[in-house]
């Protein structure tokens, strides 16, 4: 998608002195700032998911593929040494972080093909073969995640004749992707189609991925939003303001529950309320058919001082953290909640849009 | 209540040079600057209550009633000098914030008291007199509110046996009324009676007001607590680390339906949904006899820039304010919203915790 009127995608492969780096937003900076990173080992790669350069569950699925293809350079490049220490980097990437089932999908994914091969080069062609392929995959099953919400959107255009207001928390855009993204794809084919859209942005706090990232790339489409607290939803729905809910999903349960950025919960209680569709837009990709119980899911606790302290430009135009909690404080930093399969209208898949998850899977 | 073991109030009266003036915290600092601020005229009065020196629905109408007793003691000093001026200074006072029902309720507290009286001087005693009477009867109410809620946490931990957990939105403690607070009354009662407590508190944006003030008021009485998004309630009311709920309340209907901080909505739909008792504390002057359906609740929109900037501590300690949005960003900053009465499992007053607002009125 655009920024500034030129086409990006979050994370790209490029070649330098015969060996593969990747290059990446650094999603940190934004919107204050526009960086491409480098990130040429798979210690950097561990670190760029873990400090969230790279975030996204679709695209930390993506950087933990092109991790393990970095490890295995490390390998032919002698700074691997033995098969303990690679198979303990790969342990590392797949546990940078521990929400997101895309992750543990993408590193498991490589790791099955290359167990069967002896050559180390062979190996390494390999990983690039599948990084490659599982990059292409997510790029064509956004894409089509687009245009299987977009004719929900249509369908409510269709009904109501009037610009459609859509509510989305965090940051499910193509920066969480590598391209199109999952819950603002529909919205950026929308768009695209002609159809009358306003957005409004959950800030999504503590990270604020809403007003940072979500808002960022709907400025760069043209796409009318307004940005609003985690607290305004509610109002908004009870008053009329919402046409529909669309969040993306870091993992859902074959019982059709979605983990999600944390206050997902809360605007899904309201829609059911109000009667108003709540989609989740997701890759097949994303559903962890080992969970029975929602409960099971592991829910990441991140560092209290996200809630401390935050980060924003100053009078100079300078990126700069401030503390906004007594200095004597305590806070505790959830990162995802679990929306019960009950609370959710559609599913939209890239296989297609559906209201029960058995369906899919 | 306490700060730094010295008991304050949030607002009190001096004199200085034979003129009443009003001395009150400077909430917009707290917590990271502790100031007394000096109020010595009504259109000083007027920024404060606008600009939130002072604010919590109880103490903006203690602060409108003192606005009185200055454009009085301007009329006297002839500084107003017509009758239009001083009922144009009424109504800023009256003005000054929509929502509370408290600032409009005490002005024409005031107001219908004196219309019937002729001698300048006897109008400003009486009003003085009134101006007392209701910051007295407000310490008195929630002293009342403390006691009434205790009732309720004291049952809850006969039952559990254990800490309760208490999940509180904004800032409904001492600090927006005079001493005691409303939602954080009966937390401050009961910890004084030795029940075991453990608060979580919502942050609150756009204000911050948990974080800010909440958070600081808890640390005074050394009540254990943790500092949370607005996003997290849902997660924790899910995996059962909630007892109950209590907030504050800006306007009671009638009907019950109670008109509360942005967000407040939202936390009342998962309380209901996980059965957790939600209550909601106030003193009766906050219950609006005239409003039939909680729509015609007036909802202030603020600045939008509340939510574009953060306020903080710098590295060197300094408050400072950075931007968090982009900068094209438009944002909309609604304060308030309602939570109807099926939400609601008490309502805590001076006059006894009640299942259902008819009780009351």
């Amino acid at each position: 998608m655009k920024i500034n009127d030129i086409h990006y995608k979050s994370l790209w492969e490029e070649i330098e002195n015969n060996q593969i780096i990747i290059k990446a937003i650094d999603q940190r900076l934004l919107p204050f700032r526009f960086e491409i990173a480098t990130i040429r080992t798979s210690n950097e790669m561990i670190d760029a998911i873990k400090d969230m350069l790279v975030r996204g569950a679709p695209l930390i699925g993506i950087a933990g593929a092109y991790g393990i293809v970095l490890a295995l350079q490390e390998v032919i490049n002698n700074k691997v040494k033995t098969q303990d220490e690679f198979f303990e980097v790969v342990n590392n990437i797949k546990t940078a972080r521990p929400t997101a089932i895309n992750l543990s999908w993408a590193v498991d994914k490589i790791m099955r093909c290359i167990d069967s091969f002896g050559k180390i080069t062979d190996v390494y062609n390999k990983a690039i073969e599948i990084a490659r392929k599982i990059y292409n995959d997510e790029i064509s099953a956004c894409e089509k995640i687009a245009k299987n919400g977009y004719e929900l959107i249509r369908d409510l255009y269709q009904a109501k004749q009037r610009p459609i207001n859509i509510l989305t928390h965090c940051n499910a855009g193509w920066l969480a992707t590598v391209d199109w993204g999952t819950a603002l794809a529909p919205i950026f084919y929308a768009n695209r189609q002609g159809i009358p859209l306003h957005i409004w942005v959950d800030e999504t706090r503590p990270r604020n991925q809403g007003t940072r990232l979500t808002a960022f790339e709907l400025l760069g489409e043209n796409i009318p939003h307004t940005i609003i607290t985690d607290n305004a939803g509610g109002l908004l729905m009870q008053t009329g303001k919402v046409d529909a809910v669309i969040v993306g999903a870091d993992r859902v349960t074959k019982k059709g529950d979605v983990c999600n950025k944390i206050g997902t919960y809360l605007k899904a209680l309201a829609a059911k309320n109000h009667n108003i569709p709540f989609w989740v837009a997701f890759p097949t990709s994303t559903i962890d058919r080992n969970i029975d119980n929602y409960l099971e899911v592991p829910i990441e606790i991140r560092s209290e001082d996200e809630i401390n302290y935050i980060e924003g430009i100053d009078e100079h135009g300078n990126i700069r953290k401030i503390r906004v909690t007594p200095l004597n404080a305590h806070c505790l930093n959830y990162s995802f909640d679990i929306t019960p399969a009950d609370f959710i209208t559609s599913y939209i898949t890239e296989k297609g849009a559906f209201k029960n998850i058995l369906e899919i899977i």
